[in-house]
């Protein structure tokens, strides 16, 4: 797995509060303080910011707030794996798998192939 | 980088029209060729599924639909990444400067200090 | 409550398969066939959307596709109201209710007390 | 309109600073203040919160909190209505129109119809 990722990840880990994570000093500790549905919103938010950002970064010209908001997405989808006892391994894991076997596109493939057969009962 | 993440970034950046991608055939060409709406509106809705899967995994005790759906959002990160011209590389480093320089609250804690400031206005 | 909210209201209740309403001829009875989820996705989708045109407002200095998607987005809403046995009235009544009582920014301000109460701690 | 509507537009109309409301006392004022992004991160934040509230539903038995993010949902969209020139009237008029010419599935019908064109391609 990346370096990065990885030491992100244990970092992540060490804030919890049951690692001895503060959440009056630590704002990862203070999410996983709050629990499930305080890291679940920031996903959402994130997600809506980085479309904003993207939808600037036409006007700008420039993409490095698109960048930013991205590494939030992802810094904050590894906040919520941790809180479900999963690591970005896992999901570089999944994604390996879905390229190996039939292709990064099987799934999105399948769910066209389901989507199609949905509709033309229509 | 991590081997998964840019074989990834190169499979994807292969399926653009411009570098040959064909829309008939692959799901991501397709997302490619209808341009930047259709690809960050599949960042709110994969988000949402994330959200929904989450909440689902508390009711079931088995994490691995939101494995599934975190890969997803990743992925189509991914693809959102390639549309405005970034990598899976830059979002890392993006993620490794905060660590290093001041640690990965340093964003954070900023955004939380202005936040701060801001309402200690009322 | 406003006519057009309680003849939309209506028309969506009479779409539930339950009452007669045929997946396989309209778009709101395949909606609640399909069930929680595929109704929770398009809130997300259509906040995204909304989101989008939003910015594409100021761009293009024209609201009617904001304006749109806003109407999409209180559509889907009513149908997940539907599908919770809820109404767009007992919304109106929660709207009227916070303005009547204490102001329409009771719960906001209300919130925000208790976030500068718990970043206080900081 | 709703009365309920109307009233709820004309007071949030009277918060914007350039009417004298005062961002120093009022959350509609302070959002206003802060411009297009925060008003429309708040859409994307309630609806994450409506899903979560609806996912929750399910397992309480219990739709009062849902009712409560969706009207939060709702009170946000006419906030970001009054943003762009908007009014709850025109979202009615516009759902008032596509049940009045052709149903109120005109739109999602179209949009399918134009999927199903788009797939067949594949």
């Amino acid at each position: 797995m990346s370096h990065t990722l990885s030491r992100l990840a244990a970092v992540i880990e060490a804030r919890k509060p049951a690692n001895g994570g503060d959440p009056e000093k630590s704002y990862v500790s203070r999410l996983f303080d709050k629990g499930d549905d305080a890291i679940l919103k920031k996903i959402g938010e994130e997600a809506t910011e980085t479309v904003m950002a993207a939808k600037d970064a036409r006007v700008s010209g420039e993409a490095s707030k698109l960048l930013y908001e991205c590494a939030d997405l992802w810094f904050h989808s590894m906040i919520m794996l941790a809180q479900f006892g999963l690591t970005p391994d896992d999901v570089l894991n999944e994604l390996a798998r879905r390229e190996g076997v039939s292709g990064i596109e099987e799934k999105a493939n399948r769910k066209l192939a389901e989507r199609e057969q949905a509709e033309r009962r229509d």
